[in-house]
């Protein structure tokens, strides 16, 4: 497992043994058996948070407990070594460069911190995606009350995903007055399994010379990303989701050589040097997007959720976790009453799903709830599921005919017993 | 203890039993025993991080098993109701209602957040302190950057405290085309023992048409405060200082008056509602400065510090922070080569200091490396203290003489005992 670590490099997202082999049924049950939540729960909702491995809650915890024994500061001087590694593990997940990394509280401040860092000017057009996430669309909207930009949204092609033809298109012609100046996309929706191209998407942004912000809150951890394969200038994330990492931590990669052009919107001291009482100075790399303050135990376990992902190989995961959600989907499909909202030509983790009669909040509840094992015996694990609801993803929900959906979102440690365990569990209340 | 909790109501700081009693020595010993840290370290680095109580220790790290046991947002489901306690304790601390209250990351973004919230004009006037904050300083020039705000530095009086009587001068005369739109104060400054007079700034602030800010970073957890006695329409803190909470978590105070004059410079789907493609609604509370995803151990963990504080009694801990520091600073200026930098009409637990022929930064390391207790015998405790640079406030360090200080800051659990042993190590420090 060190050489995939040793191997991986800092420019490219690494290949080795561990990211092109298949995980095996024993990687699996390893993974489960450093998994004590497993044992616990059948948790069908690592798209909301995921279970942490032991090594993850390790790092957490044995921080928390120096800074308990001895003190906050006088821990962090301890782990400085440590917490410097942890950029190093996000630049190897992003093929990126140490220097291009920053850690903050969570995904959306690290999309907010990107996305108002840039200089907008009236008629610069942000373009996004039918499917975005609600707290994206907000900012876009909070920007055009500040900055006056305008707002389009791309259409979907015809298999559900954004259509890169027509963003080309709409790049090209702006309108009149109005500069291409951003598009900014959710790699994976909250809402759904779409794996929207994103790719294609950079390439076209960078050929009509638009910034790209991709927002992989939901594909890190869960795929394999390379920002220069993606093309992508800004990209944020989260921790606890496909990563297996802490709540309450996240990071932004700054592409390197657009740093001078932003302007972050908050500085503190770790941000900048105060230099006279009319002058500062902000410091070189991608750190002056984060303040002085940090959880360090979340921090420390994140960087330990990254090298675990790293050590089993994101190629091999996102293997599985596409097949465990082709299987979720193809035996929720099959079930009389069940409808599965999913649609793009790639689909990964996330399956989205309605049972007829069932309000999406009471399934969850009674998902969650049971106690009955399959064979009739007492003393089931829960089923953790999530909902989707449509004020997070009102462009997508339009026209559905739902106003929320079930979410359930494999990973690569759940087992096959398991969704077969789940698809049973809805089948018996899709009866009822 | 639970009389002090159920009697503090939300209107103003409690005076029940707890409060108005001094802390007695049996008082001391009990949050010693409760303080593991104590045995391990002799911590004179409150000002940094303090050390956590069991309470607090447990609040985190149980709220953590549990995510590791069921899931990050089954976890939170569990603890709603306690998650919802932290306000009403924060509220308790501070005299505010529950719905004034947003728990954020960090003072810092706490105080972001609120600043770069208030829609500033060209031609607005910032009056702030010498003493203040870099990082606050910061923030002004950014939103001059932004806005076009003109920065006010109030000088200090003779006592050497923010000069109220020039404040009001100058918030009557803010200059040409100039309106007086908001004072911003850190409360104690980072570097040093003196306490601002809030509550005169406030008034004065008040009288004038302009905001006050009040930054409670270093207060809160060591004097009572009371926003509607300051007279404060915002203020931020956090929680690993003098609250002995966890590291990275933070607060925020909005009075409710002005919650709407305010615009959040970020928004997600927790502090609004999407509701179509040009459209959202945000929250009616405080809580549209938060964003959907937390920390919710370091939470928890907030609101276990803050009980904790308000068990002990604002009023009984804040005597005793002042005597300690008072000894400190008396038992230093008694030691041939040291010079103690504090000064203000009131001072707190802080105290700055130098000794000759020594670079700050070494000397907080010969306390905290050294082996050998006063009476020669080997195995003394690490003396944790910290080191103010003049980069963190250079408006007062001007003219000082010195780029850097050592900071000792006692707090109540620390014993006469342990400051006497500090005072020894610093005094064979001095005559080498």
């Amino acid at each position: 497992m060190e050489a995939n670590r040793t191997g991986a490099g800092l420019t490219g997202l690494a290949t080795t043994a561990a990211d092109t082999r298949s995980l095996t049924a024993a990687d699996v049950e390893a993974a489960r058996a450093e998994t004590p939540g497993c044992a616990t729960v059948l948790h069908l909702n690592n798209a909301g948070a995921a279970l942490m491995p032991r090594p993850v809650y390790e790092a957490i915890t044995g921080h928390l407990a120096r800074e308990y024994a001895i003190g906050g500061y006088e821990a962090k001087e301890e782990a400085q070594g440590r917490i410097e590694g942890v950029y190093g593990s996000l630049a190897r997940l992003l093929g990126a460069a140490p220097r291009e990394i920053a850690v903050v509280e969570n995904a959306t401040v690290a999309f907010d911190l990107a996305f108002h860092a840039i200089p907008f000017a009236p008629g610069d057009v942000v373009f996004t995606s039918v499917a975005e996430y609600a707290s994206n669309y907000l900012a876009y909207l909070r920007a055009r009350e500040a900055a006056g930009i305008a707002i389009r949204v791309v259409p979907d092609d015809e298999r559900g995903q954004l259509d890169v033809a027509a963003l080309e298109r709409l790049l090209a012609e702006p309108g009149p007055g109005g500069r291409a100046r951003l598009v900014a996309v959710s790699h994976v929706p909250t809402q759904s399994g779409l794996v929207q191209p994103a790719a294609a998407i950079g390439a076209a942004a960078r050929r009509h010379g638009a910034l790209f912000l991709l927002d992989a809150t939901q594909s890190a951890g869960q795929l394999p990303l390379d920002v220069a394969a993606l093309g992508c200038d800004l990209l944020c994330s989260t921790g606890r989701k496909y990563l297996r990492g802490p709540r309450g931590v996240g990071f932004l990669y700054v592409r390197e050589a657009i740093l001078d052009e932003l302007r972050p919107p908050f500085i503190d001291l770790h941000a900048a040097t105060w230099t006279g009482p009319e002058s500062y100075e902000l410091r070189p790399d991608a750190r002056r997007f984060e303040n002085w303050e940090a959880n360090y135990a979340a921090t420390l376990g994140l960087g330990a959720a990254v090298d675990y992902a790293l050590d089993r190989g994101l190629e091999a995961t996102w293997a599985r976790v596409r097949a465990l959600g082709a299987r979720t989907r193809a035996g929720l499909a099959a079930i009389p009453g069940v409808t599965v909202h999913d649609r793009g030509a790639t689909l990964g983790g996330i399956v989205g799903f309605s049972v007829a009669g069932w309000e999406a909040e009471a399934l969850r509840g009674a998902l969650r709830a049971r106690r009955d094992r399959p064979d009739g015996t007492a003393g089931a694990r829960p089923i953790n599921c999530s909902v989707s609801v449509a004020s997070s993803a009102i462009l997508d929900f339009a026209g559905r005919g739902v106003e929320s959906w079930v979410r359930a979102s494999p990973h690569y440690y759940n087992s096959e017993a398991e969704i077969d365990e789940f698809l049973g569990a809805v089948a018996a209340l899709a009866r009822r």
